[in-house]
C-alpha cells in the first residue's frame, strides 16, 4: 500500500502572507462584530486547524481513496478515521467557527475560517465534504429557519451531532434544475410528504454522525412550473421531536452509490425520498423561493470549492517541490561531463518552470480565494453602505472566477507536479496522481465551470448597468496606483493595459446581448471566463508584489527575504508568460466569433 | 461494475479521409517497394483491424483496468482475454504487417501500419503496448542484429510466439540515461554476464508468450563513461537453442511491479538481471553503440506514442459526442420557457464548443500522426535522394511534436469530454475518465514532453543550419498556395504569416544558442514545442481543408457531405480561436524571458 504524504500540504507562511500582509485583516477586528478578536486569536485558530489537519485529516488521505465508503444492506460504511477527524475538527470548535457568539460559536472573519478549513482541505480533501456541507447546510436553516428548526436541526449541526447535506441535482436532471420532480404534497399538520429521487448527494449517508439534515429542493404540488415553483425543504434522517433527540427513522433511502475516478473518501449517494409515501419534510422558509434560498449560500460555498481545488494543488505544488530538490537526474546544458555528479533536478530550467508555474497557480488562488472571502467579512461588518454595496457586487462578479479558475489551474497545477516527477509521479507510490484525481471534480460541482461562465457573461458582467465591472476597474486602479508608487511599473503599466483593453472589448459586444440573440452573445462565453480569470489573478499576483515589496524594503533577511523575492519573482512570471494567455482569449471575445454555433451537431 | 464502451472509438471515415484524399496513399503502390499493393488491400487491412479491435480489444478495456496484472511467487498474472487479444493480433497478419516480404511479412506501408494499429490503440492502449513494443524490439534486432539473432529472436517474434521489451530506465536514472549502471561483461563464449536493475519495463513479464526478449541497455566493464559507453543487448527470458525453442530460464526475474494510475491494462515492472550472476546476453551489434541503435527506432516508437495518445483522445470525443446527442437537459438562452422540453445538451453553445474542440484536438494530431508515417515511407519507398533527404530531415523536425502535442491536446480534450458528460464523465460508469487517466502517461514515457521540447530547440531547429525549419516552411507554403487556390485565403493568409513570425523569432534566437549560455536558450523549450506544435497542427487542418474543399466543389451529398463541412467548420474554429494561442507563447519566446532561471530555487 502507498504510504500516506506526510510533509507540508499548504505554506502556513503564505496563508499568513495573505492575511495579515495582503489583505491586513487585523483592521477588521476594529469593527463591531469582530471586537473581541485579535491577531493573537486568529493565528491561535490557524495554528490549531493545522495542527488538527495533520494529526486527523492527512494521516488517511490515500486510505480514504483505497477504501471507498461500501453500501451493504442499504447502510453505508465509512473508515473509523473520518469518523475521527469530524470529532476532531468539532471538538476543536471548527463546526461553529463562523456562528454568532449567540449561538455559541466563535463569530470568526469568514476569511479566517475559510483559510483554517484550507488547512483540512489541503489535508485531505474527501473527508472535507462533510463538515463544508454541514456548515452550509446550517446557513440557510439559519438565514431562513423558524426558531424551531433553528433548535431541533441547526443547533445540533453547530454541534457536530448532526450532518447536513444539500439535494438538489435529480438523475434527468443534473444542472437543469427547472426540471426537477421532486414533489412535496401538505399534509393536515402543516408539514409536507415527499417523494422523488436524488442524485449526486455528497455525504448523503454514513453512520458518522447521530443524525443527517438534508436540505431538499423540491416542487408543492400545484406549484408553477420551473424554477419558480421550487421550494426548499428540511428532511431529517431521522425525525426529531420535542426533546430535540432523533426519533423515527424517516422514509429517506440510499439506493445506490456513485464511483467516481476520485474524491473517493467523501460518499456519494443516489437518495430516494417516499418510496413508502412516509417521507416527513418541513418547508424552509416560504413555498417557491427554495432555489433564492440555496442561491443565498452559494457564494460562500463557490469560494469553498474554489479554494478546495486551490489546496489540491497547492499540495501537489509542495510535495513536488521537495521532490526536485531531493531528486538528482541528468546534467546542466552547459556541462555534460558525465563524470559530474547529476544534479538535483530543481537545476534543469524546463523542472524549475513547472515549479514556478504551478506556484503562480496555487498562490495566485489561495490570494483570490481569501480575497473574496474577505469581501464576504467587508459586506457583513461594515457600517458604511456604499461599502457594503460595493463588497457584495465585488462579490457577485468575482464568484465565477473564484469557483471556476482555481479548478481550471490547479488541475493544471498538478498535471505539471505528476510531471515533475516523471514515471514515478504516474504511480500510486506518490499523491500526486491522487490529487490530480481529486481536483478533476472541482470543473464540475456547485456549478459547472461552462455555467459559471454563463452566470458570468449573462449577469455578472451587465448586472446594475455593468457597475460589477466599472467598480472591478477601480479596485484595481487603487492597486495599480500603489504599485506605481513602489517600483513595480512593469506590472502596473501591463496590468492596466490588459484590463483596459478586456473591459473596451467587453463593453463593445454588450451591444450583442440583444433578446432572440442571447445564443450568438454567449458563444464565447468560456474564453471571457478564462480571461477575466487571468485578469483578475494578475491583479492578485500584483496585490502580492506590493506587499512583498514593502517587506523586502523596510529590511528582511533569511527565509523572509526568501519568501518575499519568490513572490516578487512568481509575480514577474505571471506577468510576462501567464497574462499573454490574453491575447488569445482577447480576439475571440472581441470579434464574438460564432463558428461553433455556424456548425451544424452533424457535421461533428 | 461498469460496462464496457461498445461504441466506435474511431472514425474509419476520418483515416480513409486522411489516408486517401489528404496524403494520397494509393500512389505509393506506384513504388517498387509497394509494388503488389492497392488501395483494395490497405482497406481490407484496416477492415480487419477494425473488426479485431472491436471484438478482441475493446471488450475488455475497462475489465484490464479493474483488474491489474498481478505478481505472485514471482510469476506475472494477467487477463486470458489479453493472450486471446494479441492472439488475434498475430493470427490476422498485424505481429509481421510491417515485415518485409522476404520475412513473411506483408511490406505494408508505415502509414497503413499505424492507421491499422490505431484502431487497436483506440479500443484498447493497455493491450496494444504487448505488441508495439515487441514490433519496435524486432526492429532493432532487424537492423543490427546478426542472422543468427535474427533467425532464434525476430522470427518467432513476427510469429509471436516471442513477445519484446524495452530496458532503458533504472530507478536512480529515470530519464537520464548516461548514468546507467547496468554492467556486461564478456564472457569467453563471446556472451555476455549482465547484472543490474531496470525499471518502468512494460510488459517485462507475463506469460502471454513462449518466451520474452528483452533488449537492455548496458556497459560493458572498462567502457567509457555517459552516453558513449551504452551498449545494447538481447537478454531472452528464456535462451534459445539452435533448434529455435525456448531452453533454459535465463537469470532475469520480475522483483515488483509498479502501480499506475492508468495504463494499468500494461503490466509494467522493476527487473533484476543477474542476481545469481547467471544472466546470459547478447550484445546487439557493436559496443557502445547502443543508445544510437535505440534511437534509430525511436522516430516510430514516438509516432505511435503520439497516436496512442491521440486514440484516447479520439475514442474519448466519439463517446461524449453520442451522450450530448443523446442527453437532453436545458434550454437555450433564447427561449427558457420551462413548458418546453429540455434540448439535446449538444445544442447548448458551450458543449459544442468542448465537442469542437475536442474535433480539432484529435483530428489534427490523427492528421499529424499519419502525415508523419507517410514521411517514413516517403523516406523509405522513393529513388529520389533530395525527396529521401527532405522525408528524414522533415521526420527529424517534425517528430518530437507528433510525440508531445497529441500527449498534451488529446488529454485536454479527454478532459473536455469529461466535462460534456458533467458528474456522469467523472464516475467509473462511463470511459470518459479511464481515457484521461491512460492519456496522461502519454506526455512521460518514450521521452518526457519536457525532453521533447529541448531535443527541438536544442537539436532539431538548429541542424545543419536549420535546413530543417526551411523546409517546414517551403512544405508549408506549397499547401498555402493551394489552399489560395481552393478559395481558402483566411486560413492561408493566417497560417503564412504565423509562420513567418514564428521563424523569425526562432532564428533571431539562434544567436543565444552559444556555448556556456545553452541554459538560457533553452529555457523557454516548452514553450517553443507548444508554439510550433500548433502551427504545425494548423498546417494539418488546412491540408485537411483542402482536401475537403475540393470534395465539395466536385459535389457530394449526405453524409460524405456533413464530414466534409465539419473538417471545414474546424478548420474555422482552429484557425480563429486555437492559432491564437501562438500570441501567448510568441512573445515569452521571442524576448527570451530568463525568469525561470532567475528565480532561485530558494525561493520557491
Amino acid at each position: 500500500m502507498a504510504a500516506e504524504n506526510s510533509g507540508k500540504t499548504l505554506s502556513r507562511e503564505d496563508v499568513d502572507f495573505n492575511l495579515f500582509q495582503v489583505l491586513q485583516i487585523d483592521k477588521l477586528a476594529a469593527r463591531p462584530l469582530y471586537a473581541d478578536l485579535d491577531r493573537e486569536i486568529f493565528s491561535a485558530v490557524l495554528d490549531t486547524a493545522e495542527t488538527i489537519a495533520a494529526s486527523h485529516f492527512q494521516c488517511f488521505y490515500r486510505k480514504s481513496d483505497l477504501n471507498e465508503p461500501s453500501l451493504e444492506d442499504g447502510v453505508v460504511h465509512t473508515l473509523p478515521e473520518l469518523k475521527a477527524a469530524i470529532g476532531a475538527f468539532t471538538e476543536a470548535g471548527f463546526m461553529s467557527a463562523h456562528a454568532p457568539a449567540n449561538e455559541g460559536g466563535q463569530q470568526l472573519p469568514v476569511a479566517i475560517v475559510q483559510a483554517a478549513y484550507a488547512f483540512f482541505q489541503a489535508a485531505n480533501i474527501g473527508a472535507s465534504i462533510y463538515y463544508f456541507l454541514t456548515v452550509s447546510a446550517g446557513n440557510v436553516i439559519r438565514a431562513f429557519g423558524t426558531d424551531v428548526q433553528k433548535t431541533r436541526f441547526l443547533r445540533p449541526m453547530l454541534d457536530g451531532r448532526f450532518l447536513g447535506t444539500m439535494c438538489l441535482s435529480e438523475p434527468q436532471a443534473g444542472s437543469g434544475l427547472a426540471d426537477i420532480r421532486t414533489r412535496a404534497t401538505l399534509r393536515p399538520d402543516g408539514s409536507y410528504s415527499l417523494k422523488g429521487s436524488k442524485m449526486w448527494i455528497s455525504a448523503g449517508d454514513h453512520e458518522i454522525s447521530e443524525n443527517i439534515v438534508h436540505l431538499v429542493l423540491a416542487r408543492i404540488d400545484g406549484a408553477p412550473p420551473g424554477i419558480k415553483g421550487i421550494s426548499l425543504f428540511i428532511v431529517p434522517k431521522f425525525d426529531v421531536g420535542n426533546d430535540g433527540a432523533p426519533g423515527q427513522r424517516n422514509d429517506v433511502r440510499v439506493f445506490g452509490l456513485n464511483h467516481k475516478m476520485g474524491y473517493r473518501g467523501a460518499v456519494n449517494t443516489l437518495l430516494s425520498f417516499g418510496d413508502n409515501d412516509d417521507c416527513t419534510a418541513y418547508l424552509l422558509g416560504e413555498p417557491h423561493r427554495g432555489l433564492e434560498y440555496m442561491f443565498v449560500m452559494m457564494n460562500e460555498a463557490r469560494i469553498s470549492v474554489g479554494l478546495g481545488a486551490t489546496m489540491l494543488g497547492y499540495a501537489g505544488y509542495l510535495h513536488s517541490l521537495e521532490y526536485a530538490k531531493q531528486r538528482t537526474q541528468g546534467r546542466l546544458p552547459d556541462n555534460k561531463n558525465p563524470l559530474l555528479p547529476p544534479v538535483p533536478i530543481i537545476q534543469h530550467g524546463d523542472v524549475r518552470r513547472m515549479l514556478l508555474q504551478q506556484k503562480v497557480f496555487v498562490e495566485g488562488a489561495l490570494a483570490l480565494g481569501l480575497y473574496a472571502a474577505y469581501m464576504v467579512d467587508e459586506e457583513r461588518s461594515t457600517h458604511d453602505t456604499t461599502a457594503r454595496d460595493e463588497a457584495s457586487l465585488l462579490l457577485e462578479i468575482l464568484t465565477p472566477i473564484v469557483k471556476a479558475w482555481p479548478s481550471e489551474y490547479c488541475l493544471e497545477a498538478n498535471k505539471l507536479a505528476i510531471q515533475v516527477l516523471g514515471g514515478y509521479g504516474y504511480t500510486r507510490d506518490f499523491p500526486e496522481e491522487q490529487y490530480y484525481r481529486d481536483n478533476r471534480l472541482n470543473l464540475i460541482h456547485e456549478g459547472t465551470n461552462g455555467i459559471q461562465a454563463i452566470d458570468f457573461v449573462s449577469r455578472k458582467l451587465r448586472m446594475k448597468d455593468a457597475a460589477g465591472l466599472d467598480l472591478l476597474g477601480r479596485r484595481m486602479q487603487a492597486d495599480i496606483a500603489d504599485a506605481e508608487a513602489a517600483g513595480l511599473a512593469e506590472f502596473a503599466t501591463q496590468l492596466r493595459a490588459d484590463r483596459d483593453r478586456v473591459f473596451e472589448a467587453t463593453r463593445a459586444n454588450f451591444r450583442n446581448a440583444a433578446p432572440g440573440r442571447m445564443g450568438e452573445y454567449l458563444v464565447n462565453s468560456s474564453s471571457y471566463l478564462d480571461m477575466y480569470g487571468h485578469l483578475v489573478v494578475g491583479w492578485m499576483w500584483l496585490r502580492q508584489a506590493i506587499a512583498a515589496k514593502r517587506i523586502l524594503d523596510a529590511g528582511c533577511t533569511g527565509d523572509t527575504e526568501a519568501f518575499m523575492q519568490g513572490k516578487l519573482s512568481a509575480c514577474q512570471f505571471f506577468f510576462r508568460h501567464e497574462m499573454k494567455r490574453i491575447d488569445h482569449w482577447l480576439p475571440i471575445v472581441a470579434s464574438n466569433d460564432t463558428t461553433v454555433l455556424d456548425t451544424s451537431p452533424d457535421w461533428l
